[in-house]
């Protein structure tokens, strides 16, 4: 019998792993530092929840099953609709509120798009505040956390506002908005027939949706938006106002990173509960799916719970950002203590190690203590696959003489070390590790 | 429209999540300092991979369901069989391997019963070595993770030996052993009567299920466990070779932990894989379900993927252990930073504001920054209730001046301080947080 990890699901080793807690430590070191708080939500939700406002694709792909009791549930696919939830069943909180969170994170796509079902997502949201400053810090938080995760210049965020848009769009003649929004957001990722064929499908007609694409299509300026939309759909006092503020928020952000932040008008994201600013994270080449996303939802509280909730925040997954951080070579653990491996000549000397590692952990080393009668051959290729620096050896002659041998593992030099020297012997090389900036936690 | 979280799932609020980050913290150093690494599995697994030898009644409890391609699947109960799959299709890796994991795991019980249905897991395993040395290693983590967590005192390891409980249940009679272990497993939990009744289901006569009853309700010792056993079922050189296993894994533990390490008969734990050591940890007052359980498995390899992979762990949920914490007032957030509220008189400065805000965090502090338009005490109200320390005002006058007023929230104290002194006022309230020791994370 030999079981394998359901499709879709990943295996995560140590080496797969562990670098992925270097994203959770800087994000939420981040996220705190900015004063944000960390929340966690249910793994499981009902359906219903999604079904309100997270739109049919989203509802779609979900990994919803019946439980038990013949409920429709599902594993979470995204935070949003949970945390809002959580806000309305707590009138006493202050406001503004700033929340993030790590769940995992599911949905059940065709498998032939490759695509994990299961993934991490960061996400911080920033509730009970309007406006173009609350918009410009949560991006500038999500830019933060990628910078210094070493993606300074590897990414550029593209902005866009969903009133923006709904004022062009129905200024060009659009009725069904959110069928358009829904085509646009596949705009980068279908052919331009494609993208005419899916406009002129919601009802409009074959010149507009040539417009449209060509708007759509341009490098476009904070500085010229106004112009080019006004050039096809005539003057709006609601467009002067929305590019005013978003003009506001880019300059606002840019008090959080140097990274580009553009303007582009195809950014509406999937999601059809925003109603103000959206944005998205990209690489500079552009060969990948988004880095990241969000935007602002003010009406998303007033579906769900009936409160009144203007909230603008940001979800970023775990596989892109990985893939992205390989290139810059970001993807790899940080030492964070000298590592030994506690030999022994013989099994009689079994306690006599577990102590020895015991001083070696509290004297600010991390210390793998040989448990099998192995030959000391073979526990110091053990030593070695283990990544260790030094191995500490305890045979008869050590023990007598109430000392240990310290190899050194790179350079094969050994010392003789006394029993009560270990402690400050250890406390040397974790002082000299971070010494070399390569501690360095965050 | 109101959403409420599906039954037996909790909504983690930051005074409900935070101070739990103080256990994951806790148990993920300690255990890199013994030398384990970070592995994740899925949370999703097929059902048949808990049916080989997880027992009937976690499979039961099981949060399984159909995924849209009609196969059974199951959030998964726990962790065990998954990282055995996971060495099973790594032959490379050299052994021993140590592995831990932090993930959620779910069981579908009765609602009645009035426990959680999703809960996190610290798992640590220890693979590819036998004795009682590694047996040792493992429950010394475990104590080790808890006394670190400021519960020593607070709990007593009990431990006991599937091999042993075998040749003494075989000794007396009894045939159906995986029966028994199961309504062993609820000694504690049931009546006298209920468990003479169920010994006897299996097919135990009374008499012998009243010398078990007895035996397993005495405190025994290390020392005397081997007579008392004896007394009833006769010399067994298996019994006195176990024991002796026994005897010297207790000492070895000692090298660990100075919390108490009794026998405990009773102890068979529910998972039907276990091969030899069984432990538990429970309160010091018994009152308590168990803090945490694990023990021996050198079969599951051999059951799930025919392969040979002796194999020692355990497993700590976060409930009861919260429970614990809260109790010796462990249960709480350390400071790790000095924390600013960034107060504005006009949304004018809102960019100054935010260049204030990245400079205290770049400087050690944390800061939260105002990002409407509210009167300066709707500002001071939210740097309260945000647990600020410090609020650095922001006005027309500060700003002519080249300068921020800060007002120490406990105090009431007020200062003024140049822009450029800004970086040396943060630094040094971050190194006084760390100087009286609040700022540290272990």
């Amino acid at each position: 019998m030999k079981f394998e990890h359901v499709r879709g699901f990943r295996d995560q080793y140590p080496e797969d792993y562990e670098p992925r807690e270097v994203i959770f430590r800087t994000a939420s070191k981040a996220a705190r530092l900015f004063g944000y708080r960390h929340v966690d939500v249910p793994s499981v939700e009902y359906l219903d929840l999604y079904r309100v406002k997270s739109g049919d694709e989203l509802v779609s792909q979900t990994f919803a099953f019946k439980d038990r009791g013949g409920r429709e549930v599902t594993l979470i696919p995204e935070v949003t609709p949970s945390v809002v939830r959580m806000i309305a069943s707590r009138k006493d909180l202050p406001r503004p509120v700033r929340w993030f969170s790590f769940p995992k994170v599911w949905r059940y796509e065709e498998p032939q798009s490759g695509r994990l079902r299961e993934h991490f997502q960061f996400n911080a949201d920033l509730f009970g505040a309007k406006g173009p400053a609350a918009d410009a810090e949560v991006i500038g938080l999500a830019a933060h956390i990628l910078d210094r995760l070493g993606l300074e210049g590897q990414y550029e965020v593209r902005v866009n506002n969903r009133k923006l848009m709904d004022s062009f769009l129905t200024g060009v003649g659009v009725k069904d908005i959110a069928g358009a929004f829904s085509v646009i957001d596949r705009f980068r990722k279908t052919s331009r027939e494609e993208f005419l064929d899916g406009l002129e499908a919601t009802g409009v007609d074959r010149s507009t949706a040539v417009s449209i694409a060509e708007v759509l299509s341009q490098r476009i300026s904070f500085d010229d938006v106004e112009e080019r939309v006004s050039s096809i759909m005539g003057r709006s006092e609601t467009v002067t106002e929305i590019v005013r503020e978003l003009r506001e928020m880019r300059k606002l952000i840019s008090c959080f990173t140097r990274s580009p932040v553009v303007m582009d008008l195809s950014i509406v994201r999937g999601l059809s509960y925003y109603t103000g600013t959206v944005f998205e994270a990209f690489d500079t080449a552009g060969e990948l799916r988004a880095i990241l996303g969000g935007g602002r939802y003010d009406s998303l509280g007033e579906l769900l719970a009936g409160i009144d909730l203007p909230a603008v925040g940001f979800g970023m997954g775990d596989v892109v950002i990985e893939i992205l951080m390989r290139r810059v070579g970001a993807w790899r653990v940080e030492k964070k203590e000298p590592k030994f491996y506690v030999c022994i000549a013989s099994s009689m000397f079994q306690e006599e190690a577990f102590s020895v590692a015991a001083e070696i952990r509290k004297s600010g080393g991390s210390a793998v203590c040989e448990v099998s009668e192995r030959s000391l051959s073979a526990q110091l290729k053990s030593a070695s696959s283990e990544g260790c620096d030094f191995a500490v050896i305890l045979g008869e002659r050590e023990i007598e003489a109430g000392g240990v041998t310290i190899r050194d593992l790179a350079s094969g030099e050994q010392v003789s070390v006394m029993r009560v020297d270990l402690p400050r012997y250890v406390a040397e090389r974790a002082a000299s590790l971070h010494g070399r900036g390569q501690g360095k936690i965050y």
